[in-house]
């Protein structure tokens, strides 16, 4: 079954950031209640935007979120400090966003992560940039995949962002991300691919139809688990209609049911 | 780019076979103008309701086509000597719906093909019924396609249709269907897929989502033909949309076009 990780619990956003500040526990549990309710898996916390703030920010999100949920999270930092102590207030197995190829953000990831009991999203970035074809992609994904491995991750824990990049800049960039994740999804069996995907339509118009084709389009290459949001019911109608075209769904029960539900997808 | 082949004009749809009864041009004649307007590349034409008619029914119809597109015809028929009447009829080079390899189908057919300068719709059944795996479609196809070279035929001239069944019924026909044209385009390097798709919802609500989305996730998998109704702007949106991901559209220019236009997509 596809993953959902719900990503609006992020400092970036300007209605959570003045939430954080005003330390509005309100607001960012019936955000969380919404999510867990749309069907999240994952609920990413990011508590990067108010800079010298991450660490007391995070500590109180992350009480405000558990008090709304009992879904695992994304904790969602840079900083293998926060991560630490954020790790240790955690009371389900968390996904740690994010480790790369990046020498400064590898080597104190993977530092931090040896002995950890998670799930990791790993992004297919190195020192040379965003990836310029599937190979470059697959690749890197095979670097992360060994070193994880070699720390003791199971590849059912390690989720691979392939990094969509914008088809209006490269018309190959669709067909890369989804060749790429087809070939992760069988050279390197057991891992997930996950990633935000809003990315390919940047810079066209209609964004919405091309965000929503494309989540299928990469379903249909293998693709099990985004990060989105959950509250977006005709990116999550997608999910499911998808979801059940490849042949995830037994008896369609889960589609039936969302039909019945009214599901939404103009 | 993406072949649509128009299927309204087929009398077994109620509309069309009054039309047709009562020599009613100007209906078909708009019904095609507009067809070519949305983008068809083929009008299908299909006179095989009205028992005892075919043959005078497909010449009226012929005419009346003709007279309201340029556009090349497919031509609908399981009887080689309506084909062979229309082939006289027809002023560009047609495609010709169906041939598979059910024997009663194959050989009159493989007969009349011998010479013609048409492209051919092709099945993947035979006298054992609907394929039960992608490697039945695949083995099929591959047969289909060596017949046809045999007696002369191009890979570009060839679509062959993979035969879409319900999802509700098995929940591995859409995965059967995708993976099946992914290995025939690679495969059969040069020939088209193509075919209707609506059958994948049969029995399942909310058909027009699933539908939608099942078409962008074959289109992932290399699907480059259908036939559908170009007058459904849903449907004609994700074509495009789709076709633009795949890579098929350079600097998105045709989905650019479209999104200017207002393309429709609820």
């Amino acid at each position: 079954m596809f993953t959902v990780i719900g990503e609006r619990i992020n400092t970036t956003l300007k209605k959570v950031k003045a939430a954080v500040t005003a330390r509005d526990a309100e607001y960012i549990k019936y955000d969380v209640r919404k999510q867990t309710e749309a069907g999240a898996a994952y609920i990413d916390v990011n508590a990067g935007a108010r800079i010298g703030h991450e660490v007391e920010d995070m500590t109180w999100l992350l009480e405000a979120v558990q008090q709304a949920t009992n879904l695992p999270l994304c904790l969602d930092s840079p900083d293998p400090g926060v991560l630490e102590m954020a790790y240790g207030l955690v009371s389900k197995k968390p996904m740690i966003n994010s480790i790369s190829l990046e020498k400064d953000r590898f080597d104190p990831m993977i530092k931090y992560l040896q002995g950890k009991d998670c799930r990791i999203l790993a992004l297919c970035m190195d020192d040379s940039g965003m990836p310029k074809s599937a190979n470059d992609i697959v690749s890197r994904a095979k670097v992360l995949v060994a070193e994880l491995e070699k720390i003791g991750f199971a590849r059912d824990d390690i989720f691979l962002d392939p990094l969509v990049q914008p088809q209006g800049v490269d018309k190959s960039n669709g067909t890369m991300a989804m060749s790429a994740v087809r070939r992760i999804m069988t050279e390197i069996e057991g891992v997930h691919t996950t990633g935000g995907l809003s990315n390919i339509s940047f810079g066209l118009p209609q964004r919405r139809t091309i965000n929503r084709c494309f989540l299928s389009m990469m379903i249909a290459n293998g693709f099990d688990s985004a990060i989105m949001d959950p509250l977006d019911e005709v990116a999550m109608t997608q999910v499911i209609t998808a979801d059940m075209l490849a042949g995830n769904d037994d008896f369609c029960m889960r589609f039936i049911k969302a039909a019945r539900a009214g599901v939404r997808d103009d």
